[in-house]
């Protein structure tokens, strides 16, 4: 198999303020390497499109080291091997690990994502699903929902960006255990997927001026377990409903991912002090810490859409040139489900 | 014992807005009435003064019903039964209960703040300690160290107000049970305080033009337990510390509870964002919830103030007439230790 003789990646050149632009992110060219020994090669098909990229971008204290002014942006992808010298990633497998935003990735077991795993051969679902329903993303609805929250039948949830990646399925996870789920989401059409598609109990949409008086005729028996995905006047309008004993499972606070590096918009929650009023407890995760629950959540988001139980939805879009405004999709509100970047057609030959 | 004719009680007329006036309480003289079958009455010794009080005041949704405009402000008192038609509260008896500020009190079953207790006799320890580190302020702090925190030997622990009533009690037990634990309070004064009297490992001075860079002076290691009494941005800076797992153990924030119904200064939690970055959990509780650990908690208590473990101070406040002062030296920072209200002295005879 011949190797193209360059690379297309981006390049972090300088932290973002807001919504990132291309003096931030530099599409570049650069000379592609064969591998070396012990080192494979990864044609990139798809990457996922997660508020952490934002994270990373920034400098922001977190879970990770930020992305190195210089290097190519973090990103979790699935590719294919198009050249090797290991055994373990052989030519023509598929995997996942963190390709980054480029169209050809190293596999070294350096990456700060983790190990590359091999996927399945053959496929048991299309590729996309590996970053969404049954990647890390349905993970880690499947882990706020079980471990963080502990919802138990006849509760009622509150899933903020119910109709985004990990909203959506941590809806439809607690709908499955039995509780009741009412989704927060932005504008009538959104909230209409998310009741009509989804098959939540409710949704509120929170751009409506009376976002508060139809959040409360929503929860008329209270707030057990808030997914958050959102933080910010969202969270805080719910934390306002909880129930004594309540969970806050801290997945996401979308909102502040701009905001904490000079960006606009982030006046800080104001109802915290609910938690000692509802003798509440909030919890953060990151999905990366709970590898060895991947199996065990992998099965049971394996059965729930085997069985139709949980419905999946993907916005793609294509080609790397377009990663971009893909990101920004992210905090804009215009897409629904996983958002993802097709970088590569998986169905035509490796060049 | 003959009763005096009148009771001089605050009545609530307004909720506050910041300080509390006398516009807000109202200090009244009123009949005092026999008490009627089933009743008894208890001549107030000393209230405590919480940051509750102020909550109670005010109507945020808070974990007992705001008190009613009219109604004798709610608060906890140690006193003595001065007549009684009830066997369990014998005139002579010293009580613990929901006095409220007022000079006498009937004891009935239906008070909010629970059931009335009869303190041993003889009196295992002075007065005020039935207020501060032997009842509720005490057992705040046992409960929030051993039970939410789960402080371990070897951590690091901050806790915010230290000088203040809980605080200083929290980071005792705290050092009791192998911690490293570093306060944080208002002024070099409560600083020394203390490091020198409560024995804390350090204290970080919150009006310090540098408190940030010392606090992370402070706690080279990082946080693994924020007991937090204050909230806004004391807390906010404690955050970005927080060590993988940490636990932030949601006591009171008090910084937010006079801007909560329209005073200043309340710009909402910035870093709340940091619990996910570092898997941590926050945690809010209230003491009452815990009755069934009252017996433990002051055991434990009892036995460190005996074995010469535990410091306990007190700033007591003379006469019921400068209620309102005392309550607004709670926000101030003007008070150390314990704060009480001396309402009558317990060494006279009832009137």
């Amino acid at each position: 198999m011949t190797l193209p003789p360059t690379n297309r990646a981006f390049r972090l050149r300088r932290r973002p303020v807001g919504r990132v632009t291309e003096d931030d992110l530099e599409l570049v060219t650069e000379p592609l390497a064969e591998p070396a020994d012990g080192e494979a090669l990864v044609r990139t098909l798809y990457v996922s499109l997660d508020p952490s990229n934002r994270i990373w971008m920034s400098d922001m204290p977190s879970y990770i080291a930020p992305v190195p002014l210089g290097s190519v942006m973090r990103g979790i992808g699935v590719g294919q091997v198009v050249a090797s010298r290991r055994d373990d990633f052989p030519v023509g497998a598929f995997v996942l690990g963190g390709t980054g935003f480029q169209e050809h990735a190293l596999i070294d077991d350096a990456n700060d994502l983790g190990r590359f795993t091999v996927l399945p051969d053959p496929l048991p679902a299309p590729l996309p699903l590996f970053l969404g329903a049954l990647g890390h993303t349905g993970i880690t609805a499947y882990l706020g929902v079980h471990d963080i929250g502990r919802v138990a039948p006849g509760e009622t949830v509150v899933v903020s960006a119910a109709a985004g990646a990990v909203g959506s399925i941590a809806g439809q996870i607690a709908k499955d255990r039995g509780a009741r789920v009412v989704g927060i989401a932005g504008g009538p059409a959104k909230c209409a997927h998310v009741v009509d598609e989804l098959g939540f109990d409710a949704c509120v949409d929170h751009r409506a001026d009376d976002f508060a008086a139809r959040l409360a005729a929503a929860v008329p028996d209270g707030v057990d377990v808030d997914f958050e995905n959102v933080g910010g006047p969202v969270m805080d309008a719910v934390l306002l409903h909880l129930n004594h004993g309540a969970r806050v499972v801290l997945s996401g606070m979308i909102s502040q991912y701009e905001a904490a590096d000079g960006g606009d918009g982030w006046a800080g929650q104001r109802s915290i002090g609910q938690l000692i009023m509802r003798r509440a407890s909030m919890r953060g995760f990151i999905v990366l810490d709970h590898a060895d629950r991947f199996g065990e959540a992998i099965d049971y988001l394996g059965g729930l859409l085997g069985g139709g139980r949980l419905r999946s939805h993907e916005t793609i879009v294509d080609g790397l040139d377009h990663a971009i405004d893909a990101m920004n999709r992210l905090f804009d509100g215009t897409s629904t489900g996983k958002l993802l970047l097709r970088v590569a057609d998986p169905d035509a030959p490796a060049a």
